[in-house]
């Protein structure tokens, strides 16, 4: 069984029509879950929906709290990406037993043009196969916490 | 360096309004990874583009000489899923060094409602990660060849 | 009030992801509407979900006694655009007091690149300010009926 | 033989993935036409692109002088929603022997959910049989300039 906490990002985001502003409004997972006719035994938790930008020590600490109290050993967090990599910092720093994998989306998942499902394809794939440890899953690729950057410039995670 | 073959499926056809059939125009794989934001070093050949249903001995034979032949030890296969699991088994008999993921989708990528994007996630992460051996991601699920079949009845595969 | 019947077509036809053939479920004009934003004041009536290349001549005497029952002078038809000449011709030699106007798509609304939601748009500004009679309203054009064919090889509709 | 201008609206915007922003690129109309599968002839002209709430009275002045110069006398104005009841009257004030139709999106076309290819397939109809005057066509619904205003709690056109 495979742990999923939500805590926001562009994955989520919509477009409200009222007044042209980008707004949450509740979590795209389990429709996108659907579309990709996912078999996988999930237990998912909304934990809270945020930029990232605007994450506190303190949702970083809930983030956290709920990794450690999770009964399942692989868990999947779905994140903003612009501070994706402090989060993956932060928990590896706490949390060593449990295969944790940080994922998201530069698109919303309700844009067409979305990178959603394929970065939450490969970020289930991932939390399956590796070892315990906090890791960064964007553009198709692994990277351990502390060895990648967001290259704003072009939008993409690199190895450092 | 993960070596793409490319033998149609579902993935790649699309609807040809003149006459309301379904037919292989070209493949959707390169549209399909610059919209996951895909920065894995892929290198991609099409063998054929067919209907896996019409798949003959010699397509089976095509297939495995392109893997024996391909220089990275790490391979993706996009098949049709009717007979995914036969073309499993058949490399499994024949190729023990290499990975090779199979995988596909259930729905045309170019229809809104497509499998497509998070199977080639899922797939693209688990040919990085696997020892050698041929395997089917489906479903967000990897299965060893022979190990696999399609329930028919709910378009889903599942482990035997 | 405008009335709208619905008679199948490749507007509303569906991948069915079991056995790959395209079917019909139910219509999505309900759908197409709200994604719309539609205001307009519509009573829609399924009149049966049909290929028009299946229609026999009780389905067209059907639809002839549809609009002959309707209360409202307006009214909307979508259809397959195969026969869909044949029909408005039909009707035209049936119905002279009403506003009828045919609709259809090339691409079934489900898939990402369908004309659907242009033609529903057209045909519901064109059936609010055309005159009594018959027309088809297909490639942002309106053709009278028996002054139009559709043109198999290209797939529009042209004036004869 | 129609006119259209483009002046920008959310109709045309895009998600900026680098800065989460949405943006003005480059017009959708073509795409939108192709999509529609529209064999009208038009001569299609891009003013500016911009949000309605950001236009000055030169803009208006432009659009007019673009309007009064147009060989066309059916002449279809792309334009955001927020202004688009100002422009309809200033337009309806200084140009009396042209049938002058605008339209735009609640939703910008690049996202999946937008209104956009419906809008357009109604005022494509509507500016074909309208007389002289000015007009918004929205929501399904033709308004002339003067008697229509953008409902801001719902988001939708009305009559007044």
């Amino acid at each position: 069984m495979i742990q999923v906490f939500i805590t926001g990002g562009t994955f989520d985001k919509e477009y409200n029509e009222l007044n042209g502003a980008l707004y949450f409004k509740e979590t795209h997972l389990q429709e996108m879950l659907e579309k990709g006719r996912s078999r996988l035994e999930l237990q998912t938790e909304t934990l809270f929906m945020k930029d990232s930008l605007e994450f506190t020590d303190l949702d970083r600490e809930k983030i956290q709290a709920a990794c450690a109290a999770a009964t399942s050993n692989r868990i999947l967090i779905t994140h903003g990406t612009d501070t994706m990599t402090q989060t993956a910092e932060y928990l590896a720093n706490r949390i060593q037993d449990k295969t944790i994998v940080l994922t998201g989306a530069m698109i919303p998942y309700k844009f067409g043009s979305s990178d959603g499902m394929f970065n939450l394809g490969s970020a289930l794939a991932f939390v399956q196969l590796l070892p315990p440890g906090v890791y960064i899953s964007m553009n198709g690729k692994i990277f351990p916490a502390g060895h990648v950057r967001k290259n704003l410039a072009r939008g993409e995670f690199e190895a450092i």
